[in-house]
């Protein structure tokens, strides 16, 4: 997925390079229908050479260390010089997320703010109807804040987390 | 992703542990508005001990190398035992499939058959409608047909690969 000995990176997904890596850090959730709770997570991005980046996440809870939430997909690099980005996300709760918004750049990084009005959702899957993200980059640090509307409440806060580049 | 040091297979898709691992192998690609093509591929399974399996693909080009596909998900155990399974998939094209189905097993492993009637685009993703994809593993053997709509055109065959599992 790049790296010394991998391709070069797409001039398209460029401006976007200081997303390489993988990044380690924890959260707190919160939802109207749960109870609080601490996580651990990792992030990765990574590359090919074509204009997206390949993206992982999962999380582990804070105290019993086992396995909370995991995603997967690509963010894709519509114009990010002009600040347009798409990111396509699979959950294994049966959910998928197609985000858009403007990535706004800054000396360390930048700020990206998407939200997917639509969700896709499995036959079994529960029911989540839309989403909304910020992720914040200042060189090695990397917070998101992640919000949905779900199970019949509107948009909501929901997730909160720091991570640092490892 | 599970393994000799990592957690046990959820009871929920035990079923389908066939499937875990890594598979390579080589695939033939057509569709009425692009030339036919040679690939390369490689297909992942793994697990975290939840009721789901983490897959990954990735395709490159026979002659040149390069890198033409990939996507990422999730195979969902709905009821395997009674056949039904769910996946949900990314590609880096903008494109997300929910599709479901059946699977039949064989003492080898089985055949899954499976369809996207809707599919998930983002606003810059080329215009592909409808999936059906059947996969069918017998013991070290992995092989696949993906047919789709797309561009205007009926469902219409458009890769078939052979994989063994590494």
């Amino acid at each position: 997925m790049g790296g010394p000995a991998g391709p070069s990176i797409h001039e398209a997904i460029a401006p976007l390079s200081f997303l390489l890596g993988t990044w380690r850090g924890t959260g707190e959730g919160s939802y109207p229908t749960i109870e609080s709770f601490g996580y651990n997570e990792e992030v990765t991005f990574g590359h090919v050479g074509k204009p997206f980046l390949a993206y992982g996440q999962k999380t582990s809870h804070a105290e019993t260390r086992l396995p909370l939430h995991a995603e997967t997909g690509y963010w894709r690099a519509v114009s990010p010089d002009a600040g347009a980005i798409e990111v396509v996300l699979a959950h294994p709760t049966g959910i998928l997320e197609s985000l858009s918004g403007r990535f706004v750049p800054s000396p360390g990084g930048g700020t990206f703010d998407l939200s997917c009005p639509t969700i896709g959702l499995t036959d079994t899957a529960v029911s989540v109807t839309a989403t909304e993200r910020r992720f914040t980059i200042d060189g090695d640090r990397l917070t998101y804040e992640f919000s949905m509307a779900a199970v019949g409440h509107p948009m909501t806060h929901h997730l909160a987390a720091t991570l640092h580049r490892v």
